[in-house]
């Protein structure tokens, strides 16, 4: 069905790309065959990795990929988790690194232009130079725009500010047969035709190239505090979620985390942790116009939280504090990651979360696989982290293969089955990509599937555009 | 190509839904041939009303439609403004009028399950109940949800909370060949598969039947307040605009309202407006969590006004001069009404509306029709009322329609023709329907329009859903 690359068409894409654009050294193309994603199985080298400079180039890409018949698969930071950005039918990684330009940041109309390979961190620092704020943070900063509107990316604090689709105003996208549309625009509503922007974003490179992308930014918010929060049990803790929210506060993110990965980053980094008590804890970050709004949302806050049981409260109120707890926060993934078979993504309704970590305690206990799980709390998104390891004594002890490997699926169909019957679904944030496509009929009907397959044959007759994924 | 309901049709309608949820009498149809915009010349009767009293009976309908080829236009409230539930092809008109249960208010999950056919007035009312509260204010709460979510509508609270597609987390859907799904669910987030929810909101109708919506609520915040703000020229009043947001205000609502429109009003409602100087007003509604955050909010966007020449700063700080400040605004449509040709509704850029409205007053001259335009300047959505009449010292003077009709399309044209020109688009909010369609073109490119069909297609091949709107 798809056509191998042959010098024919490499010399062809350097007439596009230019020289240095296209790479096909076996080595220099490896760490383009995998995302994060732990296991090396799922990995698969393109045959070609290309770079394209402008939207123009990759019109031409697309052109000759979908006149040849060519698998293209779309690549950002490659900070993702299930395997999106993997070419597992060959043919052309388009990376798109080289087109890192911040366009413009529009200060009148609160509205940056920026290119798909503009790294999170990038963003974050050209956003912060023009004095605005963005507010979503997923959590690796290597991550690129295009990658995070392919996966529609989530972050903690989008319990208040809503997810990457909240901000996405306008998108320039070349479609595979390589004509290029600029939906959207610098534009706060729009009911001009089907919404493409939101149907582009969270479909996973599948229907098109984002290239460039508008989007929204926000007024900083005057104060932002972290408060911690320890527990004795896991569920008196994540009862209180519910509650605070109840209670009409706000929170910009509520995290859970357990005592024992915030013990194994604190060794990690040689930090401590502020508090010593407790074997949970909600790490709730709060926003407010002023210092004397902020006391009194603190307040309420932690009279919801010691009504429910909490042993103490503690506040990271200077600039010092906050980046102490919310480091040690950034790093646990890292503490943990060498042991860290998959990580999933599940969401379900919020007020169902403790019910589903009831349910995680419960399979990791029936299947002897450690299953540290923290997460978004307050907008349902529970990372369940799949070990290749046991938790003995605080320390990480790890399995053989044919230990773990039997049990792997073994979870993964558990937790997804109880999501399920929550009415929740497998991504809240990550995306399917290659990972989680066995278990998309889970929680999606056939027909829900098949009016999927119908609109990617719309966008794609050929299905060239990061084919393999999704479903 | 559409087969005609005949006998054996009504039969089968009626065996599905019952005798009284068909309607063939011409004098009850009538009102089933129009919405509320104003030229007579876009309605077109039904052959046949159909009143559906559940979702099974839409999906019975759809079937018997998809397998006779018959044309189905949903209806919700039919406030719409430019004909997207006038059954133009007839065929079936399907009323969502019977379909009015709010299911579930889900305190805990902060949820609504509704049915389509649920009034913008009834959802406040059982939202209030329930001491929740739902942003979005679209203008008339006689709209249904179904139509809300067919438009995407918006208002004026959207600067701040944004439309109604911010607030949509799960639908079921009746698909054209009878087919019923449920995409999203009572979830904050989710990346599983193309978002179908936010294809279809925004759709008209023309993708599928909404028959029932998960609708996120919130906390009602603590404190609102409205400041009316006279200017002596409409220019001052909306270069206040871009500075007010870029003071880090974030406004629930900002409104432009020239002073001849307001005169009127009161005449009407035989009430005074509390602001006698000026010849143009910013109503702006503010929230914030406290009495003194409020203050010093006010104190901040009055100084931003003197700043730009504001006359005054008139501040409605009771429920009852709010009342009526908001009564008076809510009732402007109606006192200019009877001789509105038509209601543009406009979006561009925020900075650009300046610009933009002083083009729509060059063209006022140009073409002796009177524009009155106000709306939402702080997220770019204008209306503009093109009048079958002048304005001659403060009295609305009817033009025969041999001097409005022929200025119509000339006025509509060079308005859009300057919204393209900002990047803006023809509808920020009411939709394209049948009125606006031959402007589609204005702002949207080949490929999006060709790209929006094949979508259209992988949805309903047979053409049946609400055929011969949007393109």
């Amino acid at each position: 069905m798809y056509t191998h690359i042959d010098t024919e068409i490499i010399d062809a894409l350097k007439a596009i790309v230019g020289e240095r654009g296209v790479v096909t050294d076996p080595d220099t193309m490896q760490p383009y065959s995998h995302d994060e994603f732990a296991l090396a199985e799922i990995a698969h080298m393109p045959e070609v990795v290309v770079k394209p400079a402008d939207v123009e180039q990759v019109a031409e890409i697309l052109k000759l990929a979908s006149q040849k018949s060519i698998p293209v698969t779309p690549r950002g930071g490659a900070t993702g988790l299930c395997g999106g950005c993997v070419p597992s039918l060959g043919g052309i990684s388009l990376s798109l690194e080289r087109m890192t330009r911040v366009v413009e940041i529009d200060t009148a109309n609160q509205m940056a232009v920026v290119e798909a390979g503009v790294s999170l961190s990038d963003f974050y620092t050209a956003v912060e130079e023009a004095g605005l704020y963005f507010p979503p943070h997923p959590g690796d900063e290597g991550a690129m725009i295009g990658g995070l509107i392919a996966t529609n990316a989530g972050g903690a604090r989008a319990v208040k500010y809503g997810v990457i689709r909240n901000y996405i105003r306008g998108l320039e996208v070349v479609l595979p047969t390589g004509e290029i549309i600029r939906p959207g625009g610098k534009l706060m509503k729009s009911s001009t035709g089907y919404n493409l922007v939101n149907l582009i974003i969270g479909a996973e490179g599948t229907l098109g190239v984002v290239t460039q992308a508008v989007i929204q930014l926000m007024p900083k918010p005057a104060v932002t505090r972290s408060l911690i929060i320890p527990y004795d049990d896991l569920q008196s803790a994540i009862d209180t979620v519910p509650d605070i929210i109840q209670a009409k506060i706000q929170p910009l993110a509520v995290e859970f985390l357990p005592r024992e990965v915030v013990t194994i980053t604190e060794k990690m980094l040689n930090q401590s942790w502020p508090c010593s008590v407790g074997t949970t804890y909600l790490l709730i970050i709060l926003d407010a116009p002023s210092e004397a709004e902020m006391d009194k949302l603190s307040e309420a806050v932690a009279g919801v939280c010691l009504d429910h049981e909490a042993l103490d409260v503690f506040v990271a109120d200077s600039p010092q504090k906050q980046e102490q707890v919310l480091g040690i926060r950034s790093k646990i993934y890292e503490a943990i990651k060498d042991h860290n078979i998959e990580t999933l993504d599940i969401v379900v309704p919020r007020a169902e979360i403790a019910r589903h970590v009831a349910r995680i305690q419960e399979v990791q206990g029936e299947h002897g696989l450690w299953l540290p799980t923290y997460g978004h709390a307050a907008d349902g998104n529970v990372h369940t982290h799949i070990m290749s390891a046991r938790l003995e004594g605080g320390e990480i002890v790890p399995l053989p293969e044919e230990e773990w490997k039997p049990r792997l699926e073994k979870v993964r169909a558990e937790l997804y089955r109880d999501c399920r019957e929550r009415g929740g679904m497998i991504s809240g944030e990550h995306g399917i990509g290659l990972v989680k496509k066995p278990y998309l009929s889970y929680v999606l009907s056939p027909e829900e599937i098949a009016l999927m397959r119908r609109i990617k044959q719309a966008f794609d007759p050929q299905g060239i555009m990061n084919p393999d994924k999704i479903f």
